[in-house]
C-alpha cells in the first residue's frame, strides 16, 4: 500500500465527498470529522488494516462544488494543508446542472472549462505531493444512451486522459458502479442516481483502495 | 462466503450493534436502517462485493442491553423474524454495570447468569437457522490486569466455550482490538473504551467478515 | 365541467397525492388542507374558474401507500366520507419497492394482486358515486426499456383496462409526463424520478382537469 | 404567448409575491425557489404548457415592501438580473399602513409618492426589457365604500394610467378578485383580506397568464 | 361591584377567551393561567382595584369552540367547577364557519341550534350560580350590510333576548367595538377582524367590567 | 387627560418596562410591540378609552438597566425618537445589585450617582418635550425595615425630589403597591418581589394613568 | 458517620430536593441522576470522603409536592425502594400556597393535616429502616414577623416535635439559613426566597451531613 | 482559611474547570455563573462556611485549552480581572492530544513547551496577586504503567517543581484521585477517565480547599 508512515491523505470533491465532514478542516478527535461517506470508510479501513502507519485522512469536500469552485479554494483547502497524497473526484455537478437546471446557464460548467481547470490544478499540485489520485465523476444510471450518463462518460474520459498526461493514479468509479448495476437497479443504490447509500460509498472506497494497493489480508 | 442468495442475516446485540438503527426493525429502503456501526459496514461490504447475492441484513441491537434483555425480546426480535444467519455480540453491559454502577447491584449480570442465558438462547435457536456467529464482548483496554478487562476476558471465554459446544462460528473481537492496540492508544479508538469510532467498528466488521469467508478480491 | 354545485371530490393515492395534507381529513379552513401537490392545484383552479359551484375537494393520500394499503383503509377513508366524485392514483410504490428494496419481498405488490385489489375497490365503490377517475401511476424516466419504467407501464395498462371495464374516466399521467420529457430531462422534474416539483404536479393536475372537462376560459 | 425561448421573467412585489421564495435570488434547482404563491403557479403552468420554451422565472418579492422599498433595491434586484420580461405588483403595503398603523405616519406611502416612484422605475426600465407587466394592488373586500378598499382602488387607477402612459401590459387583479367575490365571502379567500389562500393566488396567476397570451390547450 | 369576597368568576368562550390559558383549568400560581386576553385584563383590574376581595378568576375558553362544543363540555368545565359567577361569550365560530368554510356544512351552527343550545345551558345553570353574564359575539367590521356582520348581529340579538328571558346580565361587545370603530379602521384592531390586539381585548374587558359595576376610582 | 391628538408617549425603564417589547423600537403593527407589561396595559386602556386621539405609545425599556445604562443610550433611544411625553421608571437594578450581588461592586449604582444622572437626563430633556412623568422604583416587600426596601425608599425619595425640582409629574409606584400589600402577601404579586404578575403591572399602569388624568368613564 | 457499607439513603421532598433528578428513580450511571441540588452535593461529599463504603443515594423529590402528595406516592416511592436510611424535607409548598395562591384554597395544606400526615408516614416507616432524618422546611426571609416566615416556623416546630416523638434524627435547615442570613441578604441566596442557588443547597447539605456524623477530615 | 474579606479568587483551566460557566466572565447574579464543576463546589462551600467574608469566585476555564491557549488569553482573562488569588489547573489536553490524536501533531503540547509556558505565566503573575495555587493535571486511571497516565504524571511533576520554584501553593489532584481509586473503578468516576461526575469534581474541590485552609467546622 502506497501511503507510508505518518503521511497525510487529503480527499477533495463535492457532496459525495463532503457527507457532513467537520468544518473548516475535515478531521477531528474521536472520529466523525471525515464525514459519513467514502472518505470515512477509506479512513476506517486504513486504520483497521494498517494501524501502525498512523495515516492522517482529511476530507475537504464541499457539497455542490464544481471544478470551478475547487479552483477558487485550492490555495487554502489544498496547498496550505500540505498533503502527501491528494485525491480529486469532481465533475458531477458540472454535468448535473446542465440537466436539472436548464434555465440557469451560469451554473453549467462545460467540458472545455472542466478539462482546462482540472488540468491546471493537477499540473500545479503534482510537484508538491507524493501522488495524486484522479477519480472519475459517475452517474448511477446503467443506460449509456441516457443523455446525462453520456455526458458524464465524456467528463470521465477527460479524467482518464489527464491522469495519463500527468502520471496520476486513476480510479474509474463509473466502471465500479457499472459492475454493481449488473445486479442492482439504480434505485437500490441512490435516491437520485447521484448520492449513494453506504453500500454505494463502499463501492467508491473499494475502487480507491484497490488503486492504492490496499490489501484486505 | 457462507451467506447465499436471498438469505437474511440478523445481527443482535447492545449499543455497539444498535448505532441508531431503524425501529422497530433495523432495515430500511435507501439505506440507514442498519445504523452507523459495524452492521452497516458489514452490509456495505457485502453489497459491494456480492451484489448478485441480494443479501438481507437486519440490525436488532438495542443500546444498554445485557443478555438478560436479549432473552426478554428473543421471540419477537429473533424468532419471528426468521433469519437464515444470526450473529450475537452481548456481554459488555453485563460486565460494565459491575464497574460503573457498584451501588446498583440489580443491574449486574454475573457470569453464571450470562453463561446460562446465552447457552439457552443459542441452543433454542441453532436448529432454526443455517448458522450462528457468536462474537465476544470486548473492552478497549490493553492492560489485561485491569479489573474490568480481566472480567470481560472471562465473559469472552464463555462465548468461546459456547461456540465450541454448539458448533457455532466464533469471532474474537477482543483479539481483533488487541492487535490494533499494539499501535494505537485506547483513547484514539473510543471515548470511553467501549463505543468505538468508525475505525473501531471496522475492526469488528472485518473480524466478522473474515469468519464468514468474505473475500476482498 | 362534470363536477356540479356543492359536490365533493375525494382524491386518494400515495405520496404524490399526500404532499403534507391535513390529518385526519385532507381539507381545512383557510387553505393548506389539501396539501402542496396536484390536489391543491386542482382545487385552486376549480375555485378560481368555478367559484359559484362551491366544490369541496378532499385529499386522502398517504405517503408510501400501495393498493394493499388503500384497501385496508377504504371504509374509513373513502366510503364513510361519501364523495360524489372519486379519483384514484396508486401503484408507484407497488412497483418501486420491487426495484429499490430487492431484499424485502413482503413490500412488493405484484401485478396480479394490484389488478385484483384495484378491481375490487372500483367495483364496490362505483355504484355509490357519480363518477370515478382512474389515473395511471407513472415514472419520470423516458427510456421505456428501463426495467422499472417497463414494469410501471404494465401497471398503467392495468389501470386503463379497469377504467374501460368499469366505465370509469381515465387519466394517463405517464403520457402527460412523456410529452413534457420530450423537452425536459427527468432531473429537471423530479429529484428521484418519482416526486415531481410543482411543474410536474401541474402536469398531473392539467391531465386530470382536461379529463373532467375543465375549461380555462 | 409572448415569452419566447430561453427568456427570463422576473416578478417583483411584496409578500403576495414573496411567499417564502429562495434568497438572495428567487429561483433554485429542483423547484421551490419561486416560493409558494402566484409566481410558482405561473412558473408551473408555463413549464407544463410550454416545456419546449425553457422559460426562466425569478421571484424577487420581499414581504412588507412598498414602492419606496422597491426603489431602494431596484439596481441589484432588477437591473443587474437583466430580465427579458418584468412584472410589478406593488402598493398593498403603501395603503395598508395608513389603515393598520395610524400612529406611525413614517410608514405611510401616500399616492403622490407612489405614482412618482412607480413612474420613475417603469420609465427607467422600459428600454432595457422586452416588456413590463403592471399589476394592480388589491384588497379582498367587496364593499367599495370601505375606506381601505376605496384607497386601494385609487392606487389601482394609478397603475392603470402608468401602464397606458408607458405602453406596459396591464393586469387588473382587483377586478379578478371582484369576479370571484360575487360568489365567495372574503374570509374564504384570505385570513386578513390581503394574503390569499392558494385559490386566491391562482386568481392572480390566471389574470397574469391571460394578459400574456397563455393558452390552456 | 357585584362580585364579593372569595367568590369565583368563571369565563367561558372560544379563542377570544382562551388566549393561551392554562390547561386543564385556566388559572395558576404567579399569574398567566388566565391567558393573555380580556380574561387576564379583567382579573388584573379586579385584583388591582379590589385586592381585599380575593376574587378567583378562571378562564375556560377553548379556541375554535361553538356553542355545540360548549354543551359537550359543560358538565366538566362549568358545573363541576362550581363558579359563583359565570360569563359566556360564544357564537363567533358558529357564524364564521358559514363564511370561511362554505364547502364544509357540518361545521356550521345555524341560529336555531345556537339559540336552543345557549338557552338550555343558561336555563340549567342559572339556579346554581349567583349570576350569569351573557356577552354577544362580535365582528370587527363597521359595515352592517356586510354579510357576516349582518349574521353576527342576528346572533347577538339572540344573546340579548336570552339575557332578558333569563334575567342574566348582558354585555354588548359589538356595540363596544362599534364605538371604537368610529375612529379606528378594523385593521388597526384585528388582523382578521376577529382576534383583537390587546387594545381590542381591553374594549371587551371594559364592557364586561362596566356591566358588573366596576369603579375605577 | 393630558396626552393630545397624534402625540407620542415614550416610556423608558428596565425589565419591568421592557417585558419582551419589539426591537429596536418598542412598537409594531397589529400589537405586541409594546410588550406584555404595564406599557401595553397603558396603551390598551388609552386606545380603548380615547380611540379618537390616535396616541402613539413606544416602549424603550431594556431588562437589567440602571440609570447608568439609560444615560448611555439616551441619545438614540429618547432624544432621536422625539417623544411628546416621556415616562421614566428606573432604579430597581441600581439598588438590587447591591443586595443580590454583594461580591460584584462594579454593578452597584449608589444613590449619589443615581441622583446626579437622573437629574442630568431630566434637565436635558425637559425643554424638548411636553411633559415628563417620573415614576419611583419599587420593591414588593411590605416590611419597611427590610434592608433592600429601606434603600429603595431612599431612591424613591430622590425621584420625588427631582420631580419637584424640575416640575415633572410624579408617580409613586411604591405607594400603589403598598396599598395592595395591605391585603395581598408579596408572593401573590411577584415571584421575586420585583417582577410582578399582570395584576401588579396593572397597579403600575393605574398609578400612571391616574397621574395623567385618565378617566375610566 | 452513621451510613454503613452498601447501604441505601433515600431522600424525599419537593422541588428543593428534586432539582431535575432522573425519572422514575432518582439515580443513574455516570452521575446526574440525583439532580443538581443538595442531594447531589450530599452524594458527592459522601463518595469523596467515604469511597470505600459504596453508599447508594436515591433522590425521590418531586417539584411542587406537599405532604399530601408524599402520602399518595409513599408506597411506590419509598416503601418499595427499601431504603436503609430515609430523609424527609417537606412543607414549603404546604405553606407557600396559602400565601401565593390565596384564591385557591384546595391547594393549601394546613398545619393539622400536615402534622397528622407526616406523623402517619414516619410512624409507618420507622420500623422498616435503620433511621429517619426529618428536616424542617425553611423560608429564606430573616424577618420572623413576616407572615409566611412565621407560619413556616410553626411547621418547622411540628417537624421538631415529630422527630422527638419518633426518635428520628432532626435537621433544622431554617436555623442553618438564619446563620448565613446574618451576613447575606436573601436575594443573594434565592431568587424567590425558596429555591436557593448552589451555595444555599450546600447550606442544607452541610446541615444534613453534620447530623449524620460526616467528618471532613 | 487564607482568602480574606472581599477578596477575589480566579480559577482558570480547561473543560474540567469550565463546566458551562458564564461567558465572557464566569460569574453571575443568582448563581450558575461559575459552572457546574469543582469551581462551583468550592464557591458553594466557601459561601456556606464563610458567609461573612463575601468572597468573589470567578471561573475562567475554557474547554479544550492547553497551556498554549492559556498564554494566548492571559492578559484579558487573568491580568485585567485583577484577582487576589489565582488557581491554575492545566495540562490534561496537552497530554491527551498526544494519545487520542496521534495523526495531528500540531495539537500536541510537549513537556518542554508546557513547563516553559507555565513557568512564564506564574513568574509574570506572582507579584500581582496574594497567592497562586498550582493544581496538577490528572488522569483517572490507576495503572501507572499506562502510557497516558505515565505521561500525565510527568506533567504533574513539572507542576510540583514550579510550585516549589515560585513558592506557590500546590494541589496534587492526581493523588486525591488515586486515594479514591483504591476503592472505585475509573468508570464509576468518569465516562472517559477525564471528565468526572460530581463526586469526582468534589474530590478536586476538597483537595483545593484543604490546601487553602478550609475548615468544615
Amino acid at each position: 500500500m502506497i501511503i507510508g508512515n505518518d503521511e497525510k491523505l487529503l480527499m477533495i470533491g463535492d457532496s459525495i465527498t463532503d457527507c457532513e465532514r467537520a468544518r473548516p478542516i475535515g478531521e477531528s478527535r474521536f472520529g466523525g470529522g471525515t464525514g459519513k461517506g467514502y472518505v470515512a470508510q477509506v479512513e476506517a479501513l486504513l486504520h483497521t488494516r494498517y494501524p501502525e502507519r498512523n495515516i492522517r485522512v482529511v476530507n475537504m469536500g464541499i457539497s455542490g462544488n464544481t471544478v470551478r469552485d475547487l479552483k477558487a479554494r485550492w490555495q487554502t483547502d489544498v496547498v496550505e494543508l500540505k498533503p502527501d497524497w491528494l485525491s480529486i473526484m469532481i465533475g458531477i455537478n458540472d454535468v448535473w446542472r446542465q440537466f436539472d437546471s436548464p434555465t440557469i446557464p451560469e451554473a453549467h460548467v462545460y467540458i472545455e472549462e472542466y478539462e482546462a481547470t482540472l488540468d491546471e490544478l493537477v499540473a500545479a499540485t503534482k510537484p508538491t505531493v507524493k501522488g495524486i489520485v484522479l477519480m472519475t465523476p459517475f452517474y448511477i444510471e446503467p443506460n449509456r444512451e441516457d443523455a446525462m450518463r453520456a455526458t458524464m462518460d465524456q467528463y470521465g474520459a477527460v479524467v482518464q486522459q489527464l491522469a495519463a498526461k500527468h502520471g496520476a493514479r486513476f480510479v474509474d468509479t463509473q466502471a465500479a458502479f457499472d459492475r454493481v448495476m449488473r445486479h442492482l437497479y439504480p434505485a437500490t443504490l441512490a435516491w437520485d442516481r447521484v448520492h449513494p447509500v453506504l453500500s454505494g460509498h463502499m463501492t467508491i472506497a473499494k475502487a480507491f483502495l484497490d488503486e492504492i494497493g490496499f490489501e484486505w489480508d
